[in-house]
């Protein structure tokens, strides 16, 4: 099929030269003890050190600085109870421009004090799909902001793609490269990067066993929504979309589900051993290498470290 | 006075030329937003990330590469239930010669699997200063083995100090350095580096309140020993031995106390803000800092953090 696919690896470089002079260039950490357990050598993409502590800045300012002037000047809008909000929020203040998050009004406050510290105006809404939606709506009637989705857009999909981009300056000759799964995004991102880069390079979803709809959806071929999730990577319990789904199933060769107690054990060592802060979901795509479970002995893994915004007063150490 | 003072900053550098190949050059990380709360420009050399999980590595490798080959063939002994017995069990590891390490028998299993793992003999003690003090002399005799003191040695008073000469090789014009105080190891080799580069420059001592025998020897003038402590910086809890006592009051500006809830603040912050594992300890020497206590506003501060060792089952968050 000569059709074009979009966004390909050319929008993601386009995005990098857009967002480099407003995000962080995270480190690439490796960790000897880490490589022992693997059996291979890892490369972990430190997206828990970027700015708003995760890599949702990638995408969020991507999509605010691709806005056209007019389009800018009446802000964005969003429904976000996660990262995804607070680096909106941030991106648009870099850009002077305002910021509405919907989020639901069961949030933790400490999830909404980030957005209010980024700038970010947050509307209270029901904690239901229908009610995030029909706020979201009427934000955008009464403002005339742009609505940015947090994963379902081109231009958050090439900004997330472009952790993949930095990491395989520094590591080229990766073997595989893992991203958690959730809505897609991220992983859209990745596998648009890494194929673009680097056509034989093995693409792998981590995702929880107890939210497995990307993994249910794959093997269907077609999309099965998440009707129930019990996982304690609280920033992937959400569903794909159309375009990600497209994207992952074109991109993705493997999704390989973590038990919850694996996410514990692969945050535990990654805390432990490398002596940084990552969150749940940040370990999502550490356990397929960590426990041998994807077929790579010996090879180079890059590993995309999500975030590091966790609740240190809840932590599941024990 | 014109004697000769030692060590100087040849040794450090000496130091640094003999166990380069053998240690991690630590990264220097920044914050933004830990920079508004302290109102300064803060670098923060992270010896969280050296190997074994603190800047006892440094010290260690310089001690045992720095014995002949017919010292080494005897081996190394030292009392530690902490970091310098993982470092020195690593290093003698490195070198292919033996590591007694002296335990107290109620020691956490924990610290005494580390130091088995890098290959060092664990030998239990009575938990009393005597005991440990009597057990060592006692491997020594039946051994061989060269006593390796923690900080009361030149050689490891040397190594400590490469963190700073790292440090200020990537930021030269700092205004002040702060390292935290215990048997003043750190904080000797801190200032001999810092004060041999720029010799305006002001060292700071981080210290517990609860802990606080160098604040009190540097007031009195000469030596008050530690006859209790109870803080959560467990890396802190040693006394002055008469070399650090001479070169800090030498070469300390300051020392300042930091309250045991500042401790877990600082690390919150820390943790929280900068996404990486450090122990209570390495928070001592940012408190001072944070708290805005040490008169550098706007000034530009160097921060040894100066491990990440903590059992991730018991912190001190809530």
């Amino acid at each position: 099929m000569a059709e074009e696919f979009r966004p390909d690896i050319n929008d993601v470089r386009e995005a990098h030269r857009l967002i480099a002079p407003y995000i962080h260039r995270t480190p690439v950490l490796t960790s000897r003890s880490l490589n022992e357990i693997a059996g291979a050598s890892l490369f972990f993409k430190c997206e828990n050190f970027q700015r708003t502590g995760s890599f949702k800045m990638r995408g969020a300012t991507n999509a605010v600085f691709s806005l056209s002037e007019a389009e800018a000047s009446r802000g964005v809008v969003t429904p976000s109870s996660g990262n995804h909000g607070a680096a909106l929020a941030l991106a648009a203040r870099i850009r002077g421009i305002a910021a509405w998050v919907v989020m639901p009004n069961n949030a933790p406050n400490v999830k909404r004090q980030a957005v209010e510290a980024y700038g970010g105006k947050v509307t209270l809404c029901e904690p239901t799909i229908r009610s995030r939606q029909e706020t979201a709506a009427a934000v955008q009637a009464q403002t005339g902001a742009v609505l940015i989705h947090p994963y379902d857009n081109d231009k958050i999909i090439a900004g997330q793609g472009t952790a993949t981009l930095e990491l395989m300056e520094e590591i080229p000759d990766l073997d595989v490269v893992i991203a958690p799964v959730s809505g897609g995004g991220l992983l859209s991102g990745t596998s648009i990067a890494a194929k673009g880069l680097r056509p034989q390079i093995r693409v792998v979803g981590g995702e929880p066993k107890n939210a497995d709809d990307a993994f249910q959806s794959l093997r269907a071929g077609h999309i099965v929504p998440l009707d129930h999730s019990d996982t304690i990577a609280d920033g992937l319990r959400a569903s794909l979309a159309p375009r990600t789904f497209a994207i992952l199933s074109r991109n993705v060769d493997e999704v390989s589900l973590v038990a919850e107690s694996e996410i514990v054990a692969a945050m535990q060592l990654i805390w432990g051993r490398m002596k940084i802060v990552v969150e749940p979901s940040g370990a999502v795509s550490a356990a397929p290498a960590l426990n041998r479970r994807i077929g790579a002995d010996g090879k180079r893994i890059g590993i995309i470290l999500s975030g590091g915004n966790v609740d240190l007063g809840s932590l599941p150490f024990s």
